[in-house]
């Protein structure tokens, strides 16, 4: 980790930049996998599958006898913590089901909102060392909330064909209705356009390698809705010198752990602390299974000392970490000057892991700065809102002749001509 | 219009087809335009406004004096209705501004979300024909409801360079905090990046042609947020034989004088209603000083006869019509059962221009069959909402055993640390 001490602010720009990956020839080659996936369908998706995966499975839909097999192999402790963090993420998820009123915006003309929910999802869970049915969790408990019709994922196999029973175990607790075994950019293509075994859907959710971020941006650009743009994840904590150097130092692992280009960085306002966290860093990372990854990820990674915590929390918000733990002994009132995140961890004991798993809180998050624009996950992100209205003869009557004048004034004459002949009909009302 | 009887179900899908507009090298003309802007700054706007629209304005930013001038040639009855618009938007979208409760997840665990504002926006609001002060009360007035800091417009300046004065009128009564005379992508990319005299914004709203279109979706894979993918303006009205077919008309006529690549359809369940809409629709037109453009829209449009009305709302559904009128008896009821449309109008004295112009719903809405995933510009399009937690020793005592379990079933042991050294600290407590 480079220590950098009492940047001045025409440095700090360049301070928020994230490691870049430059693969010149992706977007050809993801524009392929997508176009043969169009036209050929799932032959297409088994012969990717095998030219970049090694393994054709024998179909592409998980069949009822595979879901039977994978309850069979997790233990009880295991399932019990998957049930409480399903009924947590529930409970937070809930509150944001709400209904808005109806408003009269004068007599006569009602105007209100309604959630909808997008008919069909598409899930994508990566493969890869770990199965994670936690972004299964955080993908289809509010897909489910919000009433989605249905809600397919797509993961690819282990090279015996199957899929993790933690991804099937989680799928069908949660009530997904299908899931296919299919990854990379093959299976976005595959969720955007349909196959003979794969629904087409009208958006599409989850991370992914480079193969299938660049799938989810150009399926995008043929209207199927997207989650958010992807980037590697990363976490920034703000510490002072109250701060245990040990909790410090573990949350940064816990973010490092999870790729060579994630980014983790420390902010605060003592210069001894920035000393004791990195020995702590270097001390812990001894210890993990995924040494060498998060060695390579904490050479993306950064401390830095600043003149005070109001500093702190400025770089912060220019730098919009995907999560931002605040490690302060104010942290709360601090918070409140947070404008720039996707998620915040308060205090001492909020660690980031929390919010991984369990809190309740969703962990699909924006990165690589997109919390200047983009919220993580929600309900919302599986509804549309559809406005609609109501206006009645002496409603039109009233708000009539001021749309008249102000579509005359754009010379839109059609547009005040469907005002005016009703106008006309109630002249002898 | 053509006319089409009793489709069977299996032509619904390609009557569901919008008009495409093909221009094979647009993405590399703007990707070009995108570049230079990016590079060479406000000369580069300079530029491309004079040999794209043939205007160099002596400068980009609009200056006090020009908003001063604005005033003076506006009449009050069109100001008092561009006040009575803006009071009714004001009105319908602050219901949209809600805090949101801090939720319990357990003893000692407590989670919520808050919504902060974009800091940074850009609205573009297109020249041409017709001043836009309407869609720029659309998008300014979320905006300022929402709290962005700073809120630009970008408009292309007439031949004269000058911006038409009641964009000038409506900017200023709304608050908006510069507007700029810059159109076309230059426009987009001088608001994605940033020049000398206009400011790098985090999100781009508003409509334009093909070339905005085209530079909004190719600033978006770098980052910057657009409020959705466009495409030409739509109505859909499900009439039944009580409606009144000259009310039919004038709604189909006023969307197509919008632009040749309109889109209007009705359906009903009543064959002679068909000829009664048609003849109106020929008649009504002979009288519209846009009647060129809308008689070119109404070569893309159709009159279709459908079964039943429940038909009807089940063919909507699939078109996913960013206007939807229901001009039927039992309208109420009918709009139950809408599940994609952008915005719906409900009996025979809610025409569209009321959504345009003044009954407060936001007019800026999903086109091209869209509205399956997304939903129109609201104030939470100038919103990010933010997660928080705060877990106590408490509260990290109880739910940490969870997710220790849970990040080891990943391999996620960096996780499971984080939570590990903090119980292991509260060991004696």
């Amino acid at each position: 980790m480079k220590t950098i001490l009492l940047p001045e602010k025409g440095m700090w720009d360049e301070l928020c930049i994230r490691p870049q990956i430059e693969r010149d020839n992706l977007e050809s080659v993801v524009r392929s996998i997508i176009n043969i996936v169009k036209s050929e369908g799932d032959n297409a998706v088994y012969g990717f599958s095998e030219k970049f995966d090694g393994v054709s499975p024998a179909n592409l839909k998980v069949l009822p006898h595979e879901f039977l097999i994978s309850d069979k192999n997790i233990s009880k402790n295991l399932k019990d913590a998957i049930r409480k963090a399903k009924e947590n993420i529930e409970r937070f998820h809930s509150a944001q089901l709400i209904t808005e009123p109806v408003i009269e915006i004068s007599k006569g003309v009602r105007c209100w909102r309604k959630s909808v929910a997008i008919e069909k999802v598409g899930l994508y869970i990566p493969g890869g060392s770990a199965p994670l049915f936690s972004t299964l969790m955080m993908l289809s408990i509010p897909a489910k909330l919000a009433g989605c019709k249905e809600i397919i994922v797509c993961t690819p196999p282990g090279k015996d064909g199957k899929i993790n029973p933690l991804i099937l175990y989680t799928a069908r607790l949660i009530g997904v209705t299908g899931i296919y075994k299919a990854g990379g950019a093959q299976a976005i293509a595959a969720m955007a356009y349909g196959t003979e075994s794969i629904p087409k859907v009208h958006k599409i959710f989850g991370p992914g390698n480079q193969y299938v971020t660049k799938a989810k941006e150009l399926v995008q650009q043929d209207g199927i809705a997207i989650d958010m743009p992807a980037g590697p994840s990363e976490v920034l904590i703000i510490a002072d010198n109250l701060a245990d150097p040990g909790f410090v130092a573990a949350d940064l692992l816990s973010q490092a752990e999870h790729g060579p280009d994630s980014q983790v960085l420390m902010l605060t306002n003592d210069r001894e602390f920035v000393e004791k966290v990195k020995s702590e860093v270097y001390k812990q990372l001894e210890l993990l299974p995924r040494k060498d990854i998060a060695f390579r990820a904490l050479e993306n990674s950064r401390l830095i000392l600043l003149p005070s915590l109001n500093d702190c929390v400025e770089f912060s918000n220019l730098y919009a970490p995907e999560h931002l733990i605040l490690n302060i002994s104010d942290a709360r009132s601090f918070a409140e000057k947070i404008i720039n995140a996707g998620s915040v961890f308060i205090g001492n004991y909020s660690c980031e892991s929390a919010g991984d798993y369990a809190s309740g809180t969703n962990h699909t998050l924006p990165t690589n700065g997109y919390a200047k624009s983009y919220s993580g996950v929600s309900v919302e992100s599986f509804l549309k809102r559809i406005s609609f209205q109501e206006i009645n003869a002496a409603g039109i009557k009233e708000l009539g002749p001021t749309i008249e004048i102000l579509a005359e004034a754009e010379s839109l004459i059609g547009h005040k001509n469907a005002v005016s002949i009703r106008l006309k009909s109630l002249e002898n009302d």
